[in-house]
């Protein structure tokens, strides 16, 4: 274990009221303290790591001038909020971030009253903040909203939609746009080319020019005394008219880790009686921590590190990500196939849609954080004949619902869906997690509904639904690594709405759909070393369901059970309703569903979540004692 | 009966082609036919009027000059579609508009292949074009993707994603902004205000002018001998920085009812080697129409009317329409609770929101077509102690889908969701059905979801809503009047997750969530008659389940048969996982699921719609008698 920081200054302030305590020109060293301390707690728990150290000095700012938590600030996203944890009153936690029971990775109401709103969804800050000002306004409270938002962040059309309602907040409503030219991956788009034009033309002014151009704007005098703070700073204030012309007063750009710069500037943002104000900040994701500077997505998310060196924990080799059999199935199949095509929303490497664009640029699409976008462009590729795949995680896919219902589902377009993170997702937590997809995918008439419960059978799914002309498909496959099993060479195209047998049985029968088979089979293992004769099928498709085999199944067995990682509404409601509609359960049968439970669940280790969850092997093997002995007469039939 | 109009020169053309070999100078009097066609027609059938009569010059010009169909036009929303079937091969069938069996009131693929992509819901035209223009240019072929948006449609996030990712396109993509300065209702938002400044500021410039201009943007010569157009004609180019910051080359504002005007802009953007460009056109709702031009809402909407007079057909009194049940509802229960506030996207008066609005005009929010922002501007609201109402469509909810899992039901606020038009619609067919809502928020932890039986217990569960501080709390009601039941003074909070009993029998029972209530007591006089004792229960809510009630009642009867106005995944999905759950289907009980068939149903007369989908009085009935016959003895228990 490395010593800990020495941060003396850092040690004086345990919420913000502490902080404005202290001298303006304390907050350079603490500031650099809270770096300090970042560093050395992300070293040991790992986690969003460069995103944070762009915003310490904002952080500090913000708490510094404004009166949080009366004054709601809304970390967008959340990923950056590390900094602003040690700030509020959560230092002592900080080394339990992502652990099991310990500090969420992102914003959370729960956690303090300085998180008056979670994330870890990009773009919904603004909306938010103008929530928080317009009830405290109605409300004849004070109490402004805050909101701070990225460059990437704003690509996402919820951010304009917002934006494009502010007005009417007046002065309650401050958006600070945290420029880093970054989101995870580079950005794209129209909008960051138009922020990256506006930095680099912008003039630099000494502070009492940049005073004088926000006085006026804001129709009053600010800025006093600021003659000295001139002498060895520099600001920037130019144009912004793409936010000027949806109704915000527009600052910047401002060097973000110029504290002689933030201060004031948010100083007269807070006392000027007009508003909204959007502020643009730039700054550098990784600043101050060299590692990070230097490294390509500037440590966006890391593994515990050497807070010297840099160096990450690497992971122990092992079976490939799920994420990257898809890419690299997926280039391969391109390479003979001209009409696939991929498209990703700001997530290329977490998708493995990085792997097919290095073999096929010309034919991958990052639309940034822009899920709707992407699903309907992808619709519209599809309608001319192309075979795109949307490669989006399940939690984000939410985001495009409608676009799938719409667009995709109801004008039977072949847009293949490739969702990653299906099921629970670890230190993550339920934001990220993929809970739904099954169930608000499976009720839409169209649509092919698929779960890998290999990396073999993804790979199947990717070849499966590249010849799937007839209408939308979907396949699904967890975050992390697969089981090890051999890719073949040769790739089958499976039958759409068959299942597979994987062992044999005859009065124990459980319906797998998804990376739970595994768990599936040491429970067969169990309840044949009890003397149950248990059959496992994978099911593959939630959608057309194997009738057939639910059938045959069903006939033939005492009990069965169906499996899946995801919510209420999925395969065992789809596998109940179709054996209610056909009577397979008049005769007295016992079926019995295993899904994700109604709660939310906390950030954990997988293994453990899927604990909690109750769908490791035990909780199977359980399950279905718990069935056999529950009879219409009461009567214990099976003892183990 | 009218005598229809006279349109010998619209005779002629039943193609584009055909339009194509008119000359220039014949499209005033053809628009005039088409214009005088439409009125007809619409007349007789009732549908979209005002969207349609702004844009019949705009149709006329844009298959004149581009080539339709190989060039792909997309209608944002598709309403204002009518003169381009009219134009597109579909003349014949114009008087079955929205009728059983005829032609769709929005663009739909299965229609013609001059309606590449199928609309309805706002905002995916650009996107849908994007997509077009994307495959043809990967796929080395001619085609452009163009993209008719209004400005209304502009405000929702997706137009932005759509317009930030534009650029790759070159001149392959068009994007015709169509602004009339209202969506269904008067626009709101910075973008709206920014319109209005462009069009009241620009210069109105001689053609020569903006010949120059649009060579100089598009970098190249064009407008040649356009000098004999000038003489009649001004047109208008200004800066439109908001589009160029965004990547596209700007040209407008332009008079979209001067064919003038618009031939020659067309012509030089369709040979122009730059792109992408957006033309902004601006025309006027109802144009042309006077009673039309005339109305508020410039007959958006209408049913059938009078051609000479503009005189609509009434409705003939009756039960009050659910929407405006709700918002006096929430109007009355707003004066004594000063923390309930609606929010609206784009639709006051299809939600009653405006009922609200005209009681407490500072409590209501009307967002733009920005149902993403909406929801979480309505989740800060409730973070802050207000009691939100967020009244949208259950089809238009689905925008949201995102937001109300992860800024709504994760943090468990007290957002109250008025689901209107839940169920299906009639004549707006399947894109504004409301099929998927149970399924899609009963999968979510957290979330209360209630159904209206009547208008009576809407104003119940408005109040119910009002009241529940605990979490998320949803609605349903269908679209249309109610049934005529009185709505009571005093209003009842109802228990959370208990239903009631509507019926008491003894052999079946029928569990009723919403609207089929009615159906369903018919239903239990029909098998009382033949001597089948029916209990009828109104569950209220899909969840939280009435678990005791359904134990009860499975305990106690032989047959139980669950209806809704939803997709599988919902009431009967969540009955059919508890009872098995719970062991109750293992003696051998009879479950059946009624449910909205696994297709997207196409627009009718919505109780015959209802008939299709099986889901009235004569269909449960032989539901119960099919499941009775059908015990494991394969013996025939109930007889007639």
């Amino acid at each position: 274990m490395t010593t800990r920081p020495d941060t003396p200054l850092l040690d004086t302030v345990n919420v913000p009221a502490d902080l404005r305590k202290l001298e303006q020109s304390q907050l350079r060293q603490l500031s650099d303290e809270l770096r300090a301390e970042m560093i050395d707690a992300v070293g040991t728990t790992g986690g969003h790591l460069g995103s944070g150290l762009g915003v310490v000095e904002l952080t500090a700012a913000i708490h510094y001038v404004f009166n949080t938590p009366e004054d709601k600030l809304v970390w967008d996203v959340g990923h950056q909020c590390y900094p602003h944890k040690i700030l509020t009153g959560r230092r002592e936690r900080i080394r339990t971030l992502r652990q099991g029971g310990g500090l969420s990775g992102f914003t959370k109401r729960a956690e303090s009253e300085y998180d008056p709103f979670g994330a870890a969804h990009s773009s919904t800050s603004i909306s938010a903040a103008l929530g928080f000002a317009m009830a405290n306004k109605m409300q004849g409270r004070k109490g402004r909203g805050i909101a701070v938002i990225g460059d990437g962040a704003m690509s996402a059309g919820m951010a304009y939609e917002a934006m494009n309602n502010a007005e009417q907040a007046g002065n309650r409503l401050v958006v600070i746009l945290n420029d880093n030219d970054m989101s995870i991956a580079p950005p794209v788009g129209g909008l960051s080319a138009y922020l990256a034009r506006m930095v680099s033309s912008s003039e630099y002014l000494g502070l009492r020019s940049m005073a004088s151009r926000l006085a006026k704007k804001l129709g009053r005098r600010v800025w006093g005394g600021l003659e000295k703070a001139e002498e060895y700073t520099r600001g920037m204030v130019t144009g912004g008219t793409l936010f000027e012309e949806l109704g915000f007063y527009y600052v910047g750009p401002i060097d973000g880790h110029n504290l002689d710069h933030l201060i004031p500037v948010l100083e007269n943002v807070r006392d000027s009686e007009q508003g909204p104000v959007l502020i643009h900040v730039v700054t550098q994701k990784g600043k101050g921590y060299a590692p990070a500077e230097n490294s390509a997505d500037k440590y966006h998310g890391v593994a515990k590190f050497d807070v010297v060196t840099g160096e990450q924990k690497k992971s122990s080799g092992g079976p490939p990500a799920y994420q990257n059999v898809f890419g690299e199935t997926l280039a391969k199949l391109a390479d003979s196939d001209p009409r696939i095509c991929a498209i990703t929303a700001a997530m290329p490497s977490g998708t493995g849609v990085d792997k097919f664009a290095k073999a096929h640029p010309d034919k991958a699409f990052d639309v940034g954080i822009a899920e709707q976008h992407g699903v309907t462009f992808a619709a519209g590729l599809a309608a001319e004949g192309m075979r795109p795949f949307a490669a989006i995680y399940s939690t984000f896919l939410q985001r495009a619902y409608d676009q799938v219902v719409h667009d995709v589902a109801i004008q039977n377009l072949p847009v293949r869906f490739a969702i990653d993170r299906a099921g629970l997702v670890g230190a993550d937590g339920c934001t990220h997690a993929g809970s739904f997809d099954i169930t608000y995918l499976a009720t839409l008439p169209n649509m092919v509904v698929m779960a890998a419960a290999d990396e073999a059978e993804l790979a199947h799914m990717t070849y499966t639904a590249a010849e799937y002309d007839d209408g939308p498909i979907a396949f699904r496959y967890p975050r992390g690594s697969g089981t090890g099993v051999e890719i073949p060479e040769q790739l089958e195209k499976l039958e759409i709405g068959k299942g597979r047998i994987v062992r044999e049985g005859s009065k124990v029968a459980i319906l797998s759909l998804g990376a739970r088979l595994e768990e599936a089979k040491k429970a067969a293992d169990q309840l044949e070393a009890k003397g149950l004769s248990t059959t496992v099928a994978d099911m593959r498709f939630a959608k057309p369901l194997d009738t057939d085999l639910i059938e045959k199944l069903m006939r033939s067995h005492e009990v069965v059970v169906t499996v899946e990682e995801g919510a209420i509404g999925g395969l065992g409601a789809h596998v109940l309703t179709f054996a209610s509609d056909e009577g397979l359960t008049d005769g007295g049968l016992k079926v019995r569903t295993m899904r994700l439970p109604d709660v939310f669940q906390d950030h954990d280790d997988p293994m453990k979540q899927y604990d909690e969850a109750g769908l490791n092997a035990p909780q199977i093997v359980d399950k279905v004692l718990s069935a056999l002995r529950h009879n219409s007469a009461g009567v214990e039939e099976a003892r183990a």
